[in-house]
């Protein structure tokens, strides 16, 4: 193992080009790095230049996870003759909900190394500002964009909040929050808590905590196309 | 609400001194806050003072939340002066699983705007690291320390990740991993993977995922006393 190459996980900021929401530890390991397998090429070199990698974009190796997974894993192949890999997702940290997760099995299989770098995640932003409880919390992604289940849905995570104190977090996609947040009010109790934590990490973040029946007053119209994290507690 | 201070959520290294491991626009809200709720004084004056704070620590208004709930509140009212807050917790993240949650509930009934910083959080760097599904996933704290209780509890944890592909999170305190490990090993099948993530962000950092029936080959020693996530999935 020790002749390896270790595979990094390297976050890249929520908020296109704020570099400085990155610590100077996850930006040396990136400029160090030449290989690198990403989400999205495009999108992976603009942050890799915008961060300001010491050699030139085109000297890099610069790798778009496909659905082939044999060309993914001899990608990887550079990790057995000694060559540090970074992971880099589209926003955030990467290797969570996203096709890193698997480049990251394939790592502890091969006894490869993978090391986790500190950076933005917007479900932990989002649970650290809701005041809710954090001893017990379940991030559920998307929920269903069908009214009736929906409705079902929200009332199983009220009524697991509420049994087991457990902060439930999920997501919606940016031009449906207004479905969402219209389900929530009509679906849940007046006084269970409901956090909306809206473009976070942007200069336009904006986090709310309120009973559902307080939720009743705002005008909607605010969140339309912003991404969003809920949060119910 | 234009008028109030803002509730900053700081976090702080979890390898202590390791400022390197924040990012410059933390850094740059700590050094202009002046009036900090904090888990522990002793701990966080430390913290401040290794990064670099430009005014002396005696000029820091540092407040250690107490039990005494009016008490903490009294200096919360800051907040209505105008004056910014920091919130400190003991490592990594406040706001998550600690006292400085009950002040973010409090700032959001107050009006106060709530604003979290981007820093280490074990629980999600163990996350990014395990290689298992981000699409789902619990935290789900601590564990029992009774066998007969723990293992029941190892086995509900196994068939949920299994039933809903969702990812296990845990922690245990460092001096009883031995007895998590052997436990994992007994209550467990062979093919569930089981990962632990150790150390993390410390220069001893050490992540390894295997299925259960590999990890009977593990010596539990080198886990003794360190600190150390699980999940399973």
């Amino acid at each position: 193992m020790a002749d390896y190459g270790v595979l990094y996980l390297i976050p890249c900021p929520i908020s296109e080009g704020n570099i400085t929401s990155l610590p100077s530890d996850t930006l040396k390991v990136l400029y160090n790095t030449s290989y690198f397998v990403v989400e999205r090429a495009k999108t992976a070199r603009r942050f890799i230049k915008s961060a300001g990698h010491p050699q030139p974009i085109s000297n890099l190796m610069i790798y778009e996870i496909t659905d082939d997974k044999a060309a993914n894993e001899t990608f990887l192949n550079q990790l057995f003759r000694g060559n540090n890999i970074g992971v880099i997702s589209e926003a955030g940290c990467p290797g969570v909900a996203d096709p890193g997760a698997e480049m990251v099995a394939w790592a502890h299989r091969h006894g490869i190394k993978v090391v986790p770098l500190i950076g933005p995640s917007s479900i932990l932003l989002a649970l650290m500002a809701s005041g809710l409880s954090g001893q017990s919390f379940v991030f559920n992604g998307y929920l269903s964009n069908k009214k009736p289940e929906l409705v079902q849905q929200l009332r199983q995570l009220e009524s697991k909040a509420s049994k087991l104190n457990q902060t439930q977090i999920w997501m919606e996609t940016p031009y449906r929050n207004g479905f969402m947040i219209e389900t929530c009010i009509q679906a849940l109790q007046a006084d269970t808590q409901l956090v909306i934590a809206c473009d976070i990490s942007n200069e336009e973040e904006n986090i709310q905590s309120k009973p559902v029946k307080d939720w009743k007053q705002i005008k909607t119209d605010y969140y339309h196309k912003k991404p969003c994290i809920y949060l119910l507690g």
